[in-house]
């Protein structure tokens, strides 16, 4: 595994050096992980002139689920309450004699921009940008292997639920079994807060369950997610209570259903952000539902539940083989409820049979 | 409520014109939070010259978990996906002719900043610094009652736990049972991360959760906490179990609990932050645990689970009355296990009956 970090940080160090920088200091805890293979509590990697150093608040974890760091790197830990990790690392640049350094203002507070500034006051300071995020855009088998593993665990949780008494329970109670759920099969943890939304809830995008129970007649919707080895997947799914649907549940299930297939069956290498989030948007658009549409359609996953590329209709930029993104729109009607489908999926050339849909779990209209 | 709120921001506006400030914005949650009376994802609270606006990226929640904004606020919710609340409420303060903003460096990050001077180019920045986090040390009644709700459902989860067969469970199952017996009893959440921590893991500050399971012998240490209505507690206990301890078990326990009894009993107002430290700290010390101890013996809490002040030995400063704290002293013998205890206690004068104790569950040494 080291090469690939390896690999990972000459690459960023090319894109330093293009842009006039050294070295770099990296401080966002996704892009420390990405280039270092951990990402301790407060760590931040330099991109030396002469060498790369992890530097470490306190000595590094050392549980698979936390990464480990590259063997190949140095790892510096601050003694005691020893300071700031990034200001560390400036000191570190300065004695390396690197005369400029990229920082992420992107990330990186005002104050501690100033202690960088004063401990190392020769150097001069440039932005790295979003150009860690860059890299990570496009996954390798790796990495797309860990959120394929993390969507059969978030499948196997949302299946086990299913098979249960549903009715009489409350939201949070639900969002909090199939938390319980991802660990027992194996997650490192929930990728993103489990949201469950019964009744007038479902269909609200990032919805926090309430004490409100699940009734008969109720739509039922679930967006949970794994995270495993650091990568976080994301599956949603609605579902209808206990006797059969009525008719506007049924008719709007389908057309959130059929959006969500039009916003899938766009992705290819080379199809434009805005036109996947298009393609689902306007079967909702012409259904009368252009009101309170949320922004976004879908979004990159990885180390990061929501990154780059957004799906959204101002979007720029196109999609790649090995992004894997969601696919997520819903309807909410204020007062009585509403649909989500989501779906995380690789984007794959047609030769080798289009996306890789992660999340299996049944997209029928199930009622429980 | 909303005078409380009114009266804080007074007293922040009046601290920022001492200052040379005519607005600020405030960006950290916990400190939106405090002023606002709700924090909703990403919103920003304006003092104005003119008027204060709580700017949203999104409509309030309107659960009493999350905090309902102060009625007396103008509250701004952004259109659509539309940008940032912070930079949208320097734009507002210019738009009230203040021609000085103070801004919270040590939260905001060098692009916002950025945003914000060329979004406002004639507004003059300055710093607000920790002069929120300042306001927040002292804690009024409803604070504190808010924080005795949370530590009575930390103690009733804990109880129940310990009622519970635990040889054979793993740490991660105890760690995500405490979190569902906190929300059953009414928390909002977590306080923080629960940490269940099991022979050579026992005693580890900020221990996260593995797969080993309890065995006959272990020591267990829990720390766990309830947020309620945004406050936060935490409580830390260590067990035995099975068999009755062993000598360097009861040893070790009692040499921790006399540390955090000379760290309690240090608790009033005009105490030196260094002093409640080194009262816990020269107990360990002396019986030749002086290395690897951790950095502090305790901290505040309230709206965060680690606020101001530190207990520490380089701490400056003194304590007041009605100031929350921890007092958490441990010992952890690396490949053997470990002690903390850990209790939340409010500073309160000898004449009122001393430091009062939230947290209340047994510290005598159970062998579960």
């Amino acid at each position: 595994m080291s090469e690939v970090y390896a690999t990972r940080r000459a690459r960023l160090r090319d894109r330093c050096q293009a842009g006039g920088s050294q070295s770099a200091v990296v401080t966002r805890p996704a892009n420390v992980r990405y280039l270092a293979g951990a990402a301790p509590r407060g760590a931040v990697l330099l991109i030396g002139r002469t060498e790369d150093v992890l530097v470490c608040a306190s000595p590094p974890d050392d549980r698979p689920s936390e990464g480990r760091p590259d063997e190949a790197l140095r790892v510096h830990v601050l003694p005691g309450a020893g300071g700031d990790p990034a200001v560390a690392a400036a000191g570190l640049a300065d004695a390396q004699r690197a005369d400029t350094l990229a920082v992420e203002e992107h990330h990186l507070t005002v104050a501690r921009h100033r202690e960088i500034r004063s401990v190392a006051p020769r150097i001069r300071l440039g932005d790295l940008g979003g150009a860690v995020e860059q890299l990570r855009v496009v996954k390798d088998e790796e990495e797309i292997s860990c959120l394929r593993i993390g969507a059969e665990i978030a499948d196997q949780a949302l299946g086990e639920l299913l098979e249960s008494i549903l009715v009489g329970r409350t939201e949070r109670h639900l969002a909090l079994e199939l938390e319980r759920r991802l660990v027992d099969h194996g997650a490192d943890g929930p990728a993103f807060p489990t949201s469950v939304a019964t009744g007038p809830n479902s269909g609200r995008r990032g919805h926090r369950p309430t004490d409100r129970r699940v009734e008969e007649g109720d739509f039922l919707s679930v967006c949970l997610g794994a995270t495993y080895r650091g990568y976080r997947c994301e599956i949603g799914r609605t579902f209808v209570i206990g006797t059969s649907p009525a008719d506007w549940q049924i008719e709007l299930y389908d057309l959130v259903f059929a959006a969500q297939r039009a916003g899938r069956e766009t992705l290819a290498p080379g199809a434009a952000f805005r036109d996947v989030d298009r393609a689902a948007r306007q079967v909702l658009d012409s259904a009368g539902h252009a009101e309170g549409l949320p922004p976004l359609t879908g979004h990159g996953v990885g180390l990061e539940i929501d990154e780059d590329p957004q799906l959204a209709p101002a979007a720029m930029g196109k999609l790649d083989a090995c992004v894997p993104v969601t696919v997520e729109p819903g309807v909410h009607l204020p007062g009585r409820g509403g649909v989500r489908i989501d779906d995380t999926l690789v984007v794959r050339p047609e030769a080798d049979g289009g996306p890789e849909l992660l999340t299996i779990t049944t997209k029928e209209l199930l009622a429980l």
